[in-house]
């Protein structure tokens, strides 16, 4: 087999043999890159500058700034694009990884929240062993818990069209069939901003970066469409951005549930072209023609 | 809604509307449970006995103790089941999970490897922003690197009959479409093992900390099938565990692949029925009746 080469830094080529029934050819694929990120936030404390190692995540190369600064935001450490002065690659030292960490440059007066992040894996998760706790410590650092929500009605219509609408736009995904995305509808239907990564936290956090950097946070009157599952981690990350809609295409998980009630966030699963089953309804929505 | 019953501690009964074209109607449905794992380890220095935390996962309940010994294997904090002595769960202070955190009591004169696990996500990816360091770190901590390898042949006929194997045997993806399997097969494709969890990564760990319990490693003659997509965290793991034939349902990444070109590990990716691709064919490895 050959070397695979780079043809943009998310999807690769690579000659791979494909293998049906008994006959065997080479064949040239897609395969979605996947590749270390570090993010390092920069920070002002007495007029020395520090510089902090936060996460190293494996993510798809790509929007990497939107992905630091969704992460830094989604795991409490800053709550405003007002925060970040400037996000930026830095060169590492290796040679075959140009753009594998990225700094998040903080303003001058601002302290992040890092008392949590040497406790790894889930900074918002304080608790840590309680998933109860864990809802608690998310209810303190999101600061879009007590925006009011305006009644809202989406039609079933707009909800079996949204699997289609996400698949035609997720370029990604259908060459390398292994991407997951996030995508950001209006309760219309109409699609806003989509984010793709084979780490489907890395997909939110990129589309949660994007809200942030264009100053459309909270995302309460909008639908969050997740390619996969919704696990505790996805719903924490909507929790965070004030996202009050998601729907998944597959399963969500004990503790999404939990979560997105505990929030009020409605969560719907396994949605197709004709179904999808309710987990929670928000108070604040009505799904017309069907329920 | 009612509240959701436990009906056992891997998958929970929940009561949910199901929407079908412009009907609705009442359903109790299955979903996977999530809840986090808090992996602490005992050990001795100088006479004393020292606890530290490892890592907060996110897993499905059940086979917690071989989540912990797998998970401290293949990140590289122990090297053999001998260095155990006891794993067990201690109750946590939050009175609804009882089970949240786990202990694993390493033996008196066995110091764990613990200088890595400060640094958060990978441990073994020491570089961090470096997929080429994060392979080479992994060659130093494997204890399975030179291990002799004997020249095997694998039908297609095999390998065809591995996803439904797998599906009939995995209880609880069927009931709740949210569970990731992890199988062990026999090269001639006898099942041998199999664990389930809401993370991939989890019921991989899990399969692992079997085997380390039941003394089955390295697993150099084995085949790992993965329900899903094949990340570098998972092919790092098996390499961990010295396996070196890996076939996943999805896809790979380009990671993922890369790592399995170092270590020589076989990596085929979307099996189905009559077909699969191969990324990467060991050398060890014919596949019979088609390559």
């Amino acid at each position: 087999m050959k070397t695979p080469i780079l043809e943009n830094n998310s999807v690769q080529k690579i000659e791979i043999i494909k293998v049906k029934g008994q006959s065997a050819f080479n064949f040239t694929d897609d395969i979605a890159v996947e590749e270390p990120l570090e993010i390092r936030v920069s920070y002002h404390t007495n007029g020395d500058k520090n510089t902090k190692n936060i996460s190293v995540t494996m993510r798809t190369p790509g929007n990497d700034a939107e992905l630091a600064a969704g992460f830094l935001f989604t795991e409490g450490i800053i709550s405003s694009n007002n925060q970040i002065q400037n996000v930026g690659h830095q060169q590492a030292e290796c040679s075959r990884n140009q753009e594998n960490i990225i700094i998040a440059d903080l303003i001058e007066d601002f302290i992040p929240k890092l008392a949590n992040t040497d406790r790894n894996f889930y900074t918002t998760s304080s608790c840590g062993v309680c998933g109860k706790g864990s809802i608690e410590s998310i209810r303190t650092v999101s600061p879009f818990q007590n925006i009011t929500r305006t009644q809202q009605n989406i039609s079933v219509e707009t909800l079996y069209s949204l699997p289609e609408k996400l698949r035609s736009f997720q370029s990604n995904f259908s060459s390398t069939g292994g991407i997951h995305a996030s995508g950001l509808f209006s309760l219309e239907g109409d699609l806003l901003a989509l984010r793709e990564d084979v780490g489907r936290h890395n997909a939110l956090d990129k589309l949660i970066g994007h809200a942030l950097f264009t100053d459309q946070l909270p995302l309460q009157d909008k639908i969050l469409l997740l390619s996969g599952r919704a696990s505790f981690e996805l719903i924490q990350k909507a929790a965070m951005a004030g996202i009050s809609f998601v729907v998944a295409i597959g399963a969500p998980s004990s503790l999404a549930v939990d979560l997105a009630k505990e929030f009020d966030i409605t969560l719907l699963g396994f949605l197709r072209e004709n179904r999808f089953n309710i987990y929670h309804l928000g108070e604040n929505f009505k799904i017309e023609n069907a329920v």
